[in-house]
């Protein structure tokens, strides 16, 4: 795979990643959605398949890796760090670019996120904070519970992924990107809890920028305070996986 | 393939895409169903293996394009523009077929659709619209907002079935029929919230026509007005992910 | 394929259909059980599981068709009638099999199934009908309606199968088996509103048979009188299928 | 497979599972998890996908089998048992594993299950038994009934494997690998009612031991008197499941 075929995959694939994963956040977030508070299933499953349909695409052309974790996991087990950087540059302009598109799809929502004045006399229903549409909030501030709930987790997709899919060559196969999506949609269901499961620097971090910038009317903090954890969690617990997957397998 | 195999493949494969997805909205818009208020991940599971149930029927013979943003972004991007009348013909036919089928199948809650007096006095059960069990209803109406949300959730359904999807046959493997149903399970979780996810312009021109002319009590406006945003959103969004295949891949 | 590998086959794959079938109704209708009103959501995939399970372990032995509806759509499709009747005697054996299994699982559940008095005085629990555990009813009774549903209802889940199941071999692949059960949790989501989508006479009538006798308090009316709709409308729609395919394709 | 492998793998591939299965059930039962509440979905999904992530990791190695029941049944259909005890010892040791790791990912939710003060006066809300996040307790305290359940839901689990699942060579095919968690979804979904579905000894034994010593505040008792029925039963059903293999199949 040539440089520009892995960056142009890796931009293509986490945009539309970031497009499906912001994308189920507004959608239960937002007042005027048919999704809202339709539930964390909805959550985890708008993820998994948003990984689904991202790999799908990228998978030809880069091999549809689309997270710094997996990228520095499978460089730690295979020793080859040279197209580590086209890779990571790829993932976090595609990560900054689906955040947009989300933020382009849900364009009315976010624009409507205003005070709105009830038809009961005295009610009124506030905005609603929208960082956690783009980048993960964790429950209980923590940080050392935070970064080893993100560094398990983070072992849980990539020790798997290094283990069978990537042996199995993840561009020839479907079903081998349908299970990395479905081992996706676990993580979230079983993992997600206390953190919002990054998972994946790239995710958390281009989106957080994005956030920082959009022109959103109530748009809340975009808590720079906790952008670390969701990317030092997540590349510690790529490279464990790939050191635990070259010492047992 | 023929064009009497297409013809038959595509009017059979819509419409029973079309059974699934009105059948769904169906089942939890109305009054007397089981599935009544069963919630935003019913509808999207319901649609995605609506379309696992027609693509996998029409794949033998026409390969189960079943929408004309898939039928033309495969045109855009192939350049073979012959055979694309005999797929949009028999998606559109095949869209209204299954439009009354799915109004067949919920007849006597169709029927029931009156006011209903309660056991407790002075209370009473309005009608409810039925619009949105055949076609789509942006929850902010704003037509600039619309069209970019159905041609960015278009562009993110026709992009993964290019790259992989139909390089790969559609039609010789299950596998990937599951993929592409799931993708659009993915795109209803994710991108439906502001517009309800047209993202195919029979299934929303078809089923308009029809609840136009059906006998449903109480079935409320058929929103003509709103009605050239699915179909030309779609297409947009259909050829523009044919530009970007024929340049990335 | 024996007659004895049919009828063992058919037998223990219908049986595993029922028990996973019965037992997600009684897991969302009985007191006392940890999945107590989760859902249709619930009830759709536990029925499409269950015949993931069963066709699963049938394939080797009887292609595992589990359904009169199925084996008739082939039988007018292919025109060989002879083993139709080994087909059928399993599944019938099978479907009374499997309904004393979900008992057995449910039984400590069934035996709580009478009057419970609140621990707020004068509030009690009444005892649930046990009967739509075990068969279909129908939201609204209406003998036409509730035929037309249970026909287009199968023709949406036999059609599938001919048309590219079957031809691919439903034993060999399991694919073919994984979509076949995502269809039929398709079918529920979408088309189960009405009449609780019997689309099989055996898993309608087997369950019937064995509700009238076993000994569960409060069991309520084993509903006779609606019984022959889910026999015949189930059948109808196989034959049918197996005639549209027939010409079709 | 050499015994350090099937060990290695199995302690990696049961530890992954409990991950995930502990997780959900940390995810909808502590306060302070975005997840809390989520319902029965939610858990059926985990676990199944946790069957996913473990058993398709553990697979090159071991073959992924992860519970005595399915080891048992293999050696009895089998009549080869000279390295049950590696499957075996593997299994326990990683299901201790799993159940600490679940315990670090929900850490500060552990720690703050204790007696909250509401802000309206007088309200509080209390800790929650915590015994439930890692073994299964039963809906009605029955201990035949109880035994029944389980045995038949284990049957209905290793039954399929049987059938299916091994002879096709778990390791090989990722198809595989999916259907087999799916159908423990649907176990879960349809049979898990009752007990909890244990299925699995090492899956409930393994985390009780573990609950027994762990220092979380207010955690309620461990129940060891149940303890017994969620070993006993799953390994009759694995059994009994070996045995009908050996003669119907």
């Amino acid at each position: 795979m040539s440089n520009g075929d892995i960056f142009v995959g890796e931009i293509v694939g986490t945009a539309i990643l970031i497009l499906f994963g912001a994308g189920v956040c507004a959608a239960v977030t937002l007042r005027y959605s048919k999704a809202r508070a339709a539930g964390w299933v909805v959550i985890a499953f708008g993820w998994g398949f948003g990984v689904l349909a991202g790999a799908y695409t990228a998978a030809p052309l880069s091999g549809g890796q689309l997270n710094p974790a997996v990228t520095i996991g499978i460089a730690v087990d295979t020793g080859k760090w040279d197209k580590v950087w086209v890779y990571l540059l790829g993932q976090i302009v595609g990560a900054m670019l689906g955040a947009v598109l989300a933020y382009l799809v849900y364009l009315a929502q976010f624009q409507a996120n205003v005070r709105r004045t009830g038809t009961t006399e005295g009610t009124a229903d506030e905005p609603v904070p929208t960082l956690g549409i783009f980048s993960t909030i964790p429950e209980i501030r923590s940080p050392v519970a935070n970064l080893i709930t993100e560094i398990i987790a983070t072992v849980a997709l990539v020790l798997p992924v290094l283990a069978f899919g990537l042996t199995k060559g993840l561009g020839e196969s479907g079903t081998t990107v349908l299970i990395v999506s479905l081992l996706v949609v676990g993580i979230g269901l079983s993992l997600g809890g206390p953190t919002g499961y990054a998972i994946n620097p790239a995710r958390d971090l281009g989106p957080r920028v994005v956030h920082t910038f959009l022109p959103i009317p109530n748009k809340g903090t975009s808590d720079w305070g906790y952008a670390w954890i969701p990317v030092v969690g997540p590349l510690i617990g790529g490279a464990l996986a790939g050191l635990l997957y070259n010492i047992a397998f």
